[in-house]
């Protein structure tokens, strides 16, 4: 069976459980607790950070979006990164501007002061970082409320990577509760449909100790 | 003509011209002073950042990792990203691995300290980060020995991706002299492979005021 070394609440193992999902690609979820830092995964992926998928031939894929190039190379059908090379081009543009600048200046400041601090031992979230990650994230959240508006979804006619990388940096922060989406009608419109495919549902039943999500979560009609 | 807008110290920018040379693509190149903030330039790429390449039709790729995946997809002679499956996974794990990991840890510490927070105005290079730029830089200097002893190239039996993705962050460092090859001999046997490519002259020749590269930078036995 193809594995998927992850943890439950990072935006880029959720991303990669929302690409096999679409593209009903079995795989079972072994939780990796990166900060023990374990040699046999290490020599999986030097880096030793998780997404790592594991194929069923040995071959091991790290890194969330060197994974998904890999699916939609190695299973073509249900592709997730457009037709047309100005397609494939938008689409991955705003994989990339969710997997930097909205990684860093939102998921890091809110999910990594709160979360990832925690869970690696070093201390308690920064006022100045959370304050500075709420911003951003107003800011984000008008420009996928625009994109929402002026196309089908986010990287342009088809549901793509574009909306599940969004996604998944959001229905991360959706599980801390720290998103006001009664200030973002137009992204929350757009949410509410990636949040009712199928291949959500198991994103939605996640349980993390120690952390409750708010009732609103997994809420299909939030 | 195509055009790519760049700036001559950016590592990005420089995997893109090495890619732009390899397949033989021709190319006039436009220096973007990113912190002027053009509202044309931003219209190309709402991010604001460089490389973007405009393509004869029109087409505006913004990004360097999105742009060596289009031109992959667009001139698939002189492949970069290897051929198989498996050759695939490698090629662009190394390539994240340098525009994350390299990216964050050793070009903004060094780079970024010395010449970006002159450009944008953002005062004197910060001492503790200068520091961890070099103990970064040597661990990153012996993985890139110790693959380059084991393989052909770094990413496999071919020069790739890969090889370009480290080439172009260590030429920038090596342009504001910062790079000690002596104490990382197999790293600079592969670096001075990859310098000799009729690719590389272009970098070699580059030219920014108020920075005179040390006089081993151009020189191909360095």
């Amino acid at each position: 069976m193809r594995i998927l070394y992850h943890l439950p609440l990072s935006p880029q193992c959720r991303l990669v459980r929302l690409a096999l999902s679409e593209k009903r690609l079995p795989c079972e979820l072994m939780i990796e607790r990166v900060w023990d830092k374990r040699e046999e995964f290490i020599e999986l992926n030097p880096s030793g950070e998780v997404p790592v998928l594991v194929e069923e031939n040995g071959l091991a894929v790290p890194g969330a979006r060197v994974i998904c190039e890999y699916l939609d190379e190695a299973y073509p059908d249900t592709p997730l990164l457009g037709k047309t090379l100005a397609e494939r081009v938008e689409i991955r543009r705003l994989v990339d501007w969710f997997e930097t600048l909205f990684a860093s200046g939102v998921t890091r400041n809110l999910l990594g002061e709160k979360v990832d601090k925690r869970l690696f031992g070093l201390g308690h979230p920064d006022g100045n970082a959370l304050r500075a990650g709420y911003a951003n994230m107003r800011f984000h959240l008008d420009y996928i409320g625009w994109l929402a508006e002026s196309r089908s979804w986010l990287g342009g006619s088809s549901i793509s990577l574009a909306d599940f990388a969004a996604a998944s940096h959001l229905s991360a922060l959706d599980f801390i509760g720290d998103i006001n989406w009664n200030k973002a009608p137009s992204a929350k419109d757009w949410y509410a449909r990636v949040k009712s495919r199928p291949s959500f549902r198991g994103l939605l039943t996640d349980k993390v100790s120690g952390i409750t999500p708010p009732a609103h979560y997994a809420n299909l009609d939030f």
